[in-house]
Protein backbone atom coordinates (compact mmCIF):
# COMPACT_ATOMS: atom_id res chain seq x y z
CA UNK A 1 0.00 0.00 0.00
CA UNK A 2 2.84 2.19 0.69
CA UNK A 3 4.55 1.50 -2.49
CA UNK A 4 1.26 2.31 -4.30
CA UNK A 5 0.56 5.56 -2.55
CA UNK A 6 4.26 6.26 -3.52
CA UNK A 7 3.38 5.90 -6.89
CA UNK A 8 0.40 7.80 -6.88
CA UNK A 9 2.12 10.68 -5.88
CA UNK A 10 5.11 10.41 -7.83
CA UNK A 11 2.78 9.66 -11.29
CA UNK A 12 0.91 12.67 -9.80
CA UNK A 13 4.46 15.07 -9.20
CA UNK A 14 5.39 13.94 -12.74
CA UNK A 15 2.01 14.86 -13.83
CA UNK A 16 2.44 18.23 -12.79
CA UNK A 17 5.95 18.25 -13.97
CA UNK A 18 5.09 17.88 -17.57
CA UNK A 19 1.96 20.09 -17.32
CA UNK A 20 4.70 22.74 -16.65
CA UNK A 21 7.07 22.19 -18.91
CA UNK A 22 4.63 21.16 -22.08
CA UNK A 23 2.11 24.15 -22.82
CA UNK A 24 -1.66 22.73 -23.03
CA UNK A 25 -2.95 22.08 -26.02
CA UNK A 26 -5.00 24.80 -26.94
CA UNK A 27 -6.82 24.64 -30.09
CA UNK A 28 -8.64 22.58 -32.22
CA UNK A 29 -5.85 20.89 -34.52
CA UNK A 30 -4.45 19.76 -31.10
CA UNK A 31 -0.93 21.26 -31.54
CA UNK A 32 1.05 22.44 -28.69
CA UNK A 33 1.47 26.02 -28.44
CA UNK A 34 5.17 26.07 -27.70
CA UNK A 35 6.16 29.24 -24.79
CA UNK A 36 6.27 32.36 -25.96
CA UNK A 37 7.49 36.19 -24.55
CA UNK A 38 4.53 37.24 -22.11
CA UNK A 39 6.86 39.63 -20.17
CA UNK A 40 7.91 43.34 -21.18
CA UNK A 41 11.99 42.42 -21.16
CA UNK A 42 13.10 45.51 -18.37
CA UNK A 43 15.00 48.74 -19.85
CA UNK A 44 14.11 47.60 -22.90
CA UNK A 45 14.20 51.54 -24.29
CA UNK A 46 17.85 51.90 -22.61
CA UNK A 47 19.67 49.39 -25.11
CA UNK A 48 21.42 50.68 -28.27
CA UNK A 49 20.47 50.91 -31.29
CA UNK A 50 20.59 48.19 -34.17
CA UNK A 51 18.88 49.66 -36.70
CA UNK A 52 15.88 51.39 -38.20
CA UNK A 53 13.03 49.74 -40.40
CA UNK A 54 10.31 51.72 -42.29
CA UNK A 55 7.65 48.51 -43.31
CA UNK A 56 5.77 50.15 -46.40
CA UNK A 57 2.14 49.43 -47.64
CA UNK A 58 -0.73 48.16 -45.25
CA UNK A 59 1.80 47.79 -42.39
CA UNK A 60 3.24 51.49 -42.80
CA UNK A 61 5.23 51.16 -40.04
CA UNK A 62 8.91 53.26 -38.78
CA UNK A 63 10.92 51.79 -36.35
CA UNK A 64 13.85 51.00 -34.54
CA UNK A 65 15.92 47.35 -33.69
CA UNK A 66 17.55 47.63 -30.34
CA UNK A 67 19.65 45.13 -28.39
CA UNK A 68 20.86 44.16 -25.15
CA UNK A 69 24.32 44.16 -24.81
CA UNK A 70 24.64 40.85 -25.01
CA UNK A 71 22.64 40.78 -28.44
CA UNK A 72 24.73 44.02 -29.46
CA UNK A 73 28.08 42.35 -28.63
CA UNK A 74 27.27 39.51 -30.85
CA UNK A 75 25.93 41.73 -33.67
CA UNK A 76 29.08 43.21 -33.65
CA UNK A 77 31.28 40.54 -33.66
CA UNK A 78 29.23 38.98 -35.92
CA UNK A 79 29.15 35.76 -33.86
CA UNK A 80 26.13 32.86 -34.74
CA UNK A 81 24.16 31.88 -33.37
CA UNK A 82 23.52 34.43 -30.65
CA UNK A 83 24.58 33.21 -27.27
CA UNK A 84 21.80 32.82 -24.16
CA UNK A 85 20.38 35.75 -22.55
CA UNK A 86 20.43 38.16 -26.25
CA UNK A 87 17.44 40.02 -26.53
CA UNK A 88 16.20 41.94 -29.81
CA UNK A 89 13.51 44.59 -29.01
CA UNK A 90 11.71 45.94 -32.20
CA UNK A 91 9.99 49.22 -31.69
CA UNK A 92 6.76 49.95 -34.27
CA UNK A 93 5.28 53.41 -34.51
CA UNK A 94 2.97 54.77 -37.21
CA UNK A 95 4.98 56.02 -40.14
CA UNK A 96 3.29 59.71 -40.08
CA UNK A 97 4.73 63.26 -42.13
CA UNK A 98 5.73 65.17 -39.85
CA UNK A 99 4.04 68.95 -40.26
CA UNK A 100 7.04 70.84 -38.06
CA UNK A 101 9.72 69.22 -40.27
CA UNK A 102 7.82 69.51 -43.84
CA UNK A 103 6.68 73.53 -42.95
CA UNK A 104 10.32 73.78 -43.03
CA UNK A 105 11.33 71.87 -45.71
CA UNK A 106 8.66 73.48 -47.57
CA UNK A 107 7.24 70.11 -49.20
CA UNK A 108 6.65 66.92 -47.48
CA UNK A 109 9.95 65.06 -47.64
CA UNK A 110 10.09 64.04 -43.27
CA UNK A 111 8.41 60.79 -41.89
CA UNK A 112 8.69 60.16 -38.06
CA UNK A 113 7.31 57.76 -35.46
CA UNK A 114 3.59 58.28 -35.13
CA UNK A 115 1.66 56.50 -31.99
CA UNK A 116 3.20 53.72 -31.28
CA UNK A 117 2.15 50.83 -32.51
CA UNK A 118 3.61 47.59 -31.13
CA UNK A 119 6.36 45.89 -29.42
CA UNK A 120 8.24 42.91 -30.12
CA UNK A 121 11.09 40.86 -28.71
CA UNK A 122 13.16 37.82 -29.23
CA UNK A 123 14.58 36.41 -26.43
CA UNK A 124 17.20 33.87 -26.66
CA UNK A 125 16.93 30.95 -24.64
CA UNK A 126 17.68 27.65 -25.80
CA UNK A 127 16.23 25.57 -23.52
CA UNK A 128 13.04 27.52 -22.83
CA UNK A 129 12.76 28.32 -26.22
CA UNK A 130 14.04 24.96 -28.12
CA UNK A 131 10.49 24.29 -29.87
CA UNK A 132 11.10 28.25 -31.73
CA UNK A 133 14.88 27.52 -32.91
CA UNK A 134 16.28 28.66 -29.34
CA UNK A 135 13.90 32.22 -29.51
CA UNK A 136 11.18 33.03 -27.10
CA UNK A 137 9.17 35.53 -29.83
CA UNK A 138 6.66 38.73 -27.70
CA UNK A 139 4.50 40.85 -29.06
CA UNK A 140 2.96 43.58 -27.07
CA UNK A 141 0.28 46.18 -27.88
CA UNK A 142 -0.50 48.82 -24.96
CA UNK A 143 1.69 46.87 -22.69
CA UNK A 144 -0.03 43.32 -23.39
CA UNK A 145 0.98 40.14 -24.73
CA UNK A 146 -0.53 39.27 -27.90
CA UNK A 147 -2.16 35.75 -27.37
CA UNK A 148 -0.87 32.27 -28.34
CA UNK A 149 -2.68 32.09 -31.79
CA UNK A 150 -1.38 35.54 -32.72
CA UNK A 151 2.19 34.40 -32.02
CA UNK A 152 1.73 31.07 -33.96
CA UNK A 153 3.44 32.68 -37.38
CA UNK A 154 6.16 34.18 -35.65
CA UNK A 155 8.74 31.28 -35.90
CA UNK A 156 7.89 29.63 -39.22
CA UNK A 157 8.18 33.59 -40.53
CA UNK A 158 11.38 34.05 -38.83
CA UNK A 159 12.42 30.33 -39.58
CA UNK A 160 12.93 31.55 -43.06
CA UNK A 161 16.20 33.56 -41.86
CA UNK A 162 18.14 30.59 -40.69
CA UNK A 163 21.23 31.96 -42.40
CA UNK A 164 21.10 34.66 -39.47
CA UNK A 165 20.42 32.78 -36.83
CA UNK A 166 16.19 33.58 -37.54
CA UNK A 167 17.11 37.80 -36.88
CA UNK A 168 15.92 39.40 -39.88
CA UNK A 169 17.63 43.15 -38.75
CA UNK A 170 20.82 43.69 -39.44
CA UNK A 171 23.33 46.11 -37.46
CA UNK A 172 23.56 49.64 -39.09
CA UNK A 173 27.24 50.50 -39.12
CA UNK B 1 62.60 99.13 -23.06
CA UNK B 2 61.88 96.22 -21.04
CA UNK B 3 58.18 97.75 -20.81
CA UNK B 4 58.11 97.62 -24.49
CA UNK B 5 58.78 94.25 -25.21
CA UNK B 6 56.24 93.30 -22.57
CA UNK B 7 53.79 95.09 -24.41
CA UNK B 8 54.53 93.80 -27.95
CA UNK B 9 54.76 90.65 -26.66
CA UNK B 10 51.80 90.84 -24.37
CA UNK B 11 49.73 92.30 -27.82
CA UNK B 12 50.88 89.72 -29.51
CA UNK B 13 49.29 86.88 -27.22
CA UNK B 14 46.24 88.79 -27.26
CA UNK B 15 46.19 88.94 -31.00
CA UNK B 16 46.96 84.72 -31.07
CA UNK B 17 44.47 84.46 -28.78
CA UNK B 18 41.98 86.34 -30.70
CA UNK B 19 42.58 84.49 -33.53
CA UNK B 20 42.12 81.24 -31.84
CA UNK B 21 38.49 82.63 -30.55
CA UNK B 22 37.52 84.43 -33.77
CA UNK B 23 37.34 82.26 -37.12
CA UNK B 24 39.10 84.10 -39.76
CA UNK B 25 36.41 85.44 -41.97
CA UNK B 26 37.11 83.34 -45.17
CA UNK B 27 34.61 84.65 -47.79
CA UNK B 28 34.10 87.04 -50.50
CA UNK B 29 30.98 88.41 -48.48
CA UNK B 30 33.10 89.33 -45.94
CA UNK B 31 31.05 87.37 -43.36
CA UNK B 32 32.70 85.08 -40.37
CA UNK B 33 32.64 81.67 -40.19
CA UNK B 34 30.98 80.65 -36.80
CA UNK B 35 32.59 77.84 -35.04
CA UNK B 36 31.39 74.17 -36.37
CA UNK B 37 32.11 71.11 -35.58
CA UNK B 38 34.95 69.35 -36.83
CA UNK B 39 35.53 66.01 -34.97
CA UNK B 40 33.56 63.19 -34.35
CA UNK B 41 32.10 62.66 -31.12
CA UNK B 42 33.38 59.98 -29.32
CA UNK B 43 31.22 56.79 -29.02
CA UNK B 44 28.47 58.46 -30.63
CA UNK B 45 27.39 54.68 -32.15
CA UNK B 46 26.86 53.44 -28.11
CA UNK B 47 24.34 56.38 -27.46
CA UNK B 48 20.99 55.55 -26.59
CA UNK B 49 18.05 56.20 -29.31
CA UNK B 50 15.62 58.97 -29.47
CA UNK B 51 13.99 58.13 -32.97
CA UNK B 52 14.33 56.78 -36.49
CA UNK B 53 13.52 59.40 -39.28
CA UNK B 54 12.69 58.46 -43.25
CA UNK B 55 13.84 61.59 -45.71
CA UNK B 56 11.84 60.51 -49.19
CA UNK B 57 12.60 62.63 -52.19
CA UNK B 58 15.87 63.59 -53.31
CA UNK B 59 17.46 62.83 -49.98
CA UNK B 60 15.89 59.44 -49.72
CA UNK B 61 17.56 58.68 -46.44
CA UNK B 62 16.56 56.24 -43.70
CA UNK B 63 18.23 56.60 -40.16
CA UNK B 64 18.34 57.30 -36.80
CA UNK B 65 19.03 59.90 -34.24
CA UNK B 66 20.97 58.95 -31.14
CA UNK B 67 21.68 61.07 -28.08
CA UNK B 68 24.43 61.14 -25.79
CA UNK B 69 23.34 60.82 -22.13
CA UNK B 70 22.51 64.58 -20.85
CA UNK B 71 20.90 64.56 -24.01
CA UNK B 72 18.63 61.29 -23.76
CA UNK B 73 18.29 62.93 -20.05
CA UNK B 74 16.85 66.61 -21.59
CA UNK B 75 14.73 64.63 -23.98
CA UNK B 76 13.00 62.49 -21.31
CA UNK B 77 12.56 65.91 -18.63
CA UNK B 78 11.54 67.60 -21.75
CA UNK B 79 13.61 70.33 -20.65
CA UNK B 80 14.50 72.97 -22.70
CA UNK B 81 16.72 74.38 -23.61
CA UNK B 82 19.35 71.78 -24.09
CA UNK B 83 22.23 71.75 -21.25
CA UNK B 84 25.76 72.52 -22.34
CA UNK B 85 27.14 69.06 -23.16
CA UNK B 86 23.97 67.34 -24.81
CA UNK B 87 24.77 66.07 -28.00
CA UNK B 88 22.58 64.78 -30.41
CA UNK B 89 23.83 62.26 -33.65
CA UNK B 90 21.82 61.78 -36.80
CA UNK B 91 22.92 58.48 -38.58
CA UNK B 92 21.69 58.47 -42.00
CA UNK B 93 21.98 55.76 -44.96
CA UNK B 94 20.29 55.32 -48.13
CA UNK B 95 16.68 54.00 -47.58
CA UNK B 96 16.86 50.79 -49.71
CA UNK B 97 14.44 47.83 -50.41
CA UNK B 98 16.28 44.58 -48.25
CA UNK B 99 15.72 42.14 -50.62
CA UNK B 100 16.25 38.90 -48.32
CA UNK B 101 13.17 40.53 -46.15
CA UNK B 102 11.15 41.45 -49.00
CA UNK B 103 11.33 37.73 -50.65
CA UNK B 104 9.88 36.19 -46.98
CA UNK B 105 7.20 38.85 -47.35
CA UNK B 106 6.45 37.97 -50.97
CA UNK B 107 6.73 42.22 -51.88
CA UNK B 108 8.67 44.97 -51.78
CA UNK B 109 7.53 46.26 -48.37
CA UNK B 110 10.53 46.33 -46.28
CA UNK B 111 13.35 49.33 -46.32
CA UNK B 112 16.14 49.66 -44.29
CA UNK B 113 19.08 51.47 -43.66
CA UNK B 114 21.76 50.88 -46.87
CA UNK B 115 25.19 52.33 -47.26
CA UNK B 116 26.12 55.34 -44.95
CA UNK B 117 25.83 58.64 -46.30
CA UNK B 118 26.64 61.03 -43.58
CA UNK B 119 26.87 61.55 -39.71
CA UNK B 120 25.42 65.11 -38.42
CA UNK B 121 26.00 66.48 -34.98
CA UNK B 122 24.74 68.44 -33.05
CA UNK B 123 26.85 69.63 -29.71
CA UNK B 124 25.63 72.23 -27.30
CA UNK B 125 27.82 74.54 -25.80
CA UNK B 126 26.14 78.17 -25.21
CA UNK B 127 30.09 79.81 -25.16
CA UNK B 128 31.96 78.30 -27.96
CA UNK B 129 28.88 78.31 -30.65
CA UNK B 130 27.01 81.13 -28.77
CA UNK B 131 26.65 82.63 -32.59
CA UNK B 132 24.70 79.27 -33.68
CA UNK B 133 22.05 79.43 -30.77
CA UNK B 134 24.36 77.64 -28.47
CA UNK B 135 24.66 74.93 -30.98
CA UNK B 136 27.28 73.67 -33.14
CA UNK B 137 26.60 71.73 -36.12
CA UNK B 138 28.74 68.95 -37.77
CA UNK B 139 28.32 67.11 -40.96
CA UNK B 140 30.36 64.22 -41.94
CA UNK B 141 31.12 62.12 -44.70
CA UNK B 142 33.46 59.19 -44.43
CA UNK B 143 34.39 60.37 -41.82
CA UNK B 144 35.59 63.72 -42.67
CA UNK B 145 34.10 67.52 -41.82
CA UNK B 146 32.13 69.13 -44.24
CA UNK B 147 33.27 72.28 -45.12
CA UNK B 148 32.48 76.10 -44.10
CA UNK B 149 30.37 76.77 -46.89
CA UNK B 150 28.47 73.84 -46.80
CA UNK B 151 27.76 74.51 -42.59
CA UNK B 152 26.15 77.79 -43.31
CA UNK B 153 22.45 76.63 -44.09
CA UNK B 154 22.72 74.30 -40.97
CA UNK B 155 22.11 77.35 -38.35
CA UNK B 156 19.46 79.77 -40.18
CA UNK B 157 17.23 76.07 -40.96
CA UNK B 158 17.39 75.03 -37.54
CA UNK B 159 17.07 78.00 -36.32
CA UNK B 160 13.32 77.95 -36.99
CA UNK B 161 12.59 75.02 -34.39
CA UNK B 162 13.25 77.82 -32.00
CA UNK B 163 10.14 76.02 -29.96
CA UNK B 164 12.20 72.89 -29.75
CA UNK B 165 15.99 74.80 -29.19
CA UNK B 166 16.72 74.46 -32.42
CA UNK B 167 16.15 70.39 -32.77
CA UNK B 168 13.93 68.99 -35.19
CA UNK B 169 13.97 65.00 -33.63
CA UNK B 170 11.46 64.10 -31.00
CA UNK B 171 11.96 61.39 -28.58
CA UNK B 172 9.87 58.43 -29.64
CA UNK B 173 8.55 56.79 -26.61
Amino acid sequence: MKNFTFFVVAVAALAGLVAFIVPAPGHADGAANPPYVTEIPQGYRDWQWVSSAHEAGSLNSLGAVLGNDIAIKAYREGKLPYPDGAIIAALHYRNVPSDENNKVFGKVQSFVPGPPTNIQFMVKDSTRYAATGGWGFGHFQNGKPADADFMKPCFPCHAKAKGTDLVFTRYAP
